[in-house]
């Protein structure tokens, strides 16, 4: 029996995708291989990535002046990425700090840079932003503190660069607007291992001059992100769930599907005697509920009788957001909210 | 079918541990969920990971000062990771460049430091060994070229690194003669996208300043490779390689193995009016076996013949070594051979 999987990431997979797997994983398009098994660079993996990056283009609607990078490292590799590629002979950078992630995302910035912390709410009416910043960074979605932005900051001609790891592809959204935009895979994409970044052109090409090759985004834009041994099962993975986002009909009825789903999680939790979400309405995360109960006496025999139940993963992160934590991403299905 | 696949590298894996991985792809140790969908902070990945490196331990008699890290961005991110850390105020660096991957590793670390190049050839009467390096580099097999060290080079003081990528775990190794071994997984491993790191504990936590934490080496010594979201089922894969070697009784049991496999196809192609192999034989390599015909004009029949029986990845590198190359890593069974 599989269990309703709430854990915050890494993160429940779509059941027909890992059947899919499952099926194909000792013989990928009969070659007599599993797909863990063949070189990068034979016609078959080449074939699945372009047809990857097509999917991932329609369905976020990228245009045609934005590399897509697929890298390994996770979301804490990009805090270094972004400062080593983007501060461009600037010596100083924004950071809106709503939450532990961007936190940690500025700490590590300030080894590179000046950082200006201009803002730690998503109200614009609070920032200080500074024009002369190489870029404002902020993340999209707090997955600790159940935070997230209902809207996309304006940051004039500073470009704006956002932490999507645990929004991306739960809504249509303009990339345009962005400079770059990166997100570990393991909550909406794939299993951990894979990190996805979406870069405007004109910001490759001008790291500082310590950055390992490894760590410039030109080496991989110049390669189609295959400059090295990529980690194939994962950009195999994303691709399974790129598809299956398609095949839902697109990100218009993905989010319609995540709404319906996280409406009636705060509603419940409103509504109890038993349980509270102490966020901001304005500002509450459609993936990830945090709540604690009035009682936190019982949050030890929640967990437990959960897990008895079939609901996995519920317990709060160490660092804050509430004791116990639901996350639900696209592939939870709605019976599981 | 499953063909015979000499692929060097995303490389062939052993076919009872890709059934083993699909008849639990869904439901891994009665969780109900995928091993991909557990956190890497619950019991059952913890107790998952002391495992793995008990095994790994256990088959390469790793020290007691030394560390295992779990590490993702290839041998690639180690070209810079190793000078980034290993230069401890020193400003030279000695490479024995012996093929293709030593080269490109020594063009990294010029990025750092001063590189000496102390040899081209496995020779160490040919080396000129500087004193005051901060280490030695060589790469033990090089996967293009066809070269492999039959012994560990000998360097005093200086700390010995090594890429082990396409070697490791293929016979046993003193572990204790080195200051840091380091091996991608995608040879003798598991799938792409992971990286094994074996470090002496005092060369640990003395990075230059403006490495990245993700590429400090204590950032992942601190905390148990767990410092961020892991990539968990390469992780898991190669737990299951580790066991598998362990089954097979050990790594003296393995060399004897891939000793046998290696000489029946030298012995075959040395034998041959057809072949060539133009490795010096004191330096011939175990794992990857270049070679051309001495009617170049016939490689693409050759190629598509092998294929159409069952032999697959005989293509060799474009950078060199041969028109064809057999890699032969423990997972190749000797009926391949």
């Amino acid at each position: 029996m599989r269990v309703y999987n709430f854990s915050p990431g890494p993160a429940t997979l779509p059941e027909e995708i890992l059947c899919q797997v499952q099926a194909e994983l000792l013989n990928y398009q009969n070659l007599g291989a599993s797909v863990m098994e063949i070189s990068h660079r034979s016609p078959e993996f080449e074939k699945l990535i372009v047809k990857i990056e097509a999917d991932l283009r329609d369905l976020l609607t990228i245009p045609n002046n934005y590399k897509v990078l697929f890298l390994s490292g996770g979301g804490r590799m990009q805090f270094a990425m972004v400062p080593m590629n983007l501060l461009r002979g600037k010596k100083t950078a924004d950071y809106i700090n709503t939450g532990v992630w961007s936190k940690m995302a500025s700490t590590e910035a300030a080894r590179f840079c000046e950082v200006n912390v201009a803002g730690t709410s998503p109200d614009p009416e609070t920032w200080q932003l500074n024009s002369n910043a190489a870029y404002v960074h902020y993340v999209a979605n707090e997955t600790i503190d159940g935070i997230e932005f209902p809207f996309i900051p304006e940051t004039g001609q500073v470009p704006l660069v956002c932490d999507m790891s645990s929004s991306i592809l739960s809504r249509p959204i303009d990339v345009s607007k962005f400079g770059l935009i990166y997100a570990c895979a393991q909550k909406n994409i794939a299993p951990a291992g894979l990190t996805v970044v979406i870069i405007r052109e004109d910001l490759i090409g001008n790291p500082i001059p310590t950055t390992p090759t490894m760590l410039n985004y030109k080496t991989h834009a110049d390669n189609n992100s295959l400059y090295n041994t990529p980690p194939i099962f994962c950009w195999y993975m994303a691709g399974k769930m790129f598809a299956w986002l398609k095949q839902q009909g697109g990100l218009e009825i993905v989010a319609k599907h995540n709404q319906t789903k996280v409406t009636k999680l705060y509603q419940y939790i409103d509504q109890s005697d038993f349980y509270l979400n102490q966020v901001d309405k304005r500002y509450r995360s459609w993936m990830n509920v945090p709540f604690d109960s009035i009682k936190p006496e019982l949050a030890g025999k929640f967990l437990q009788e959960a897990q008895q139940q079939g609901l996995y993963g519920l317990k709060g992160h160490p660092l804050g957001g509430g004791a116990f934590r639901a996350s639900l991403y696209n592939a939870m299905p709605e019976a599981g909210g």
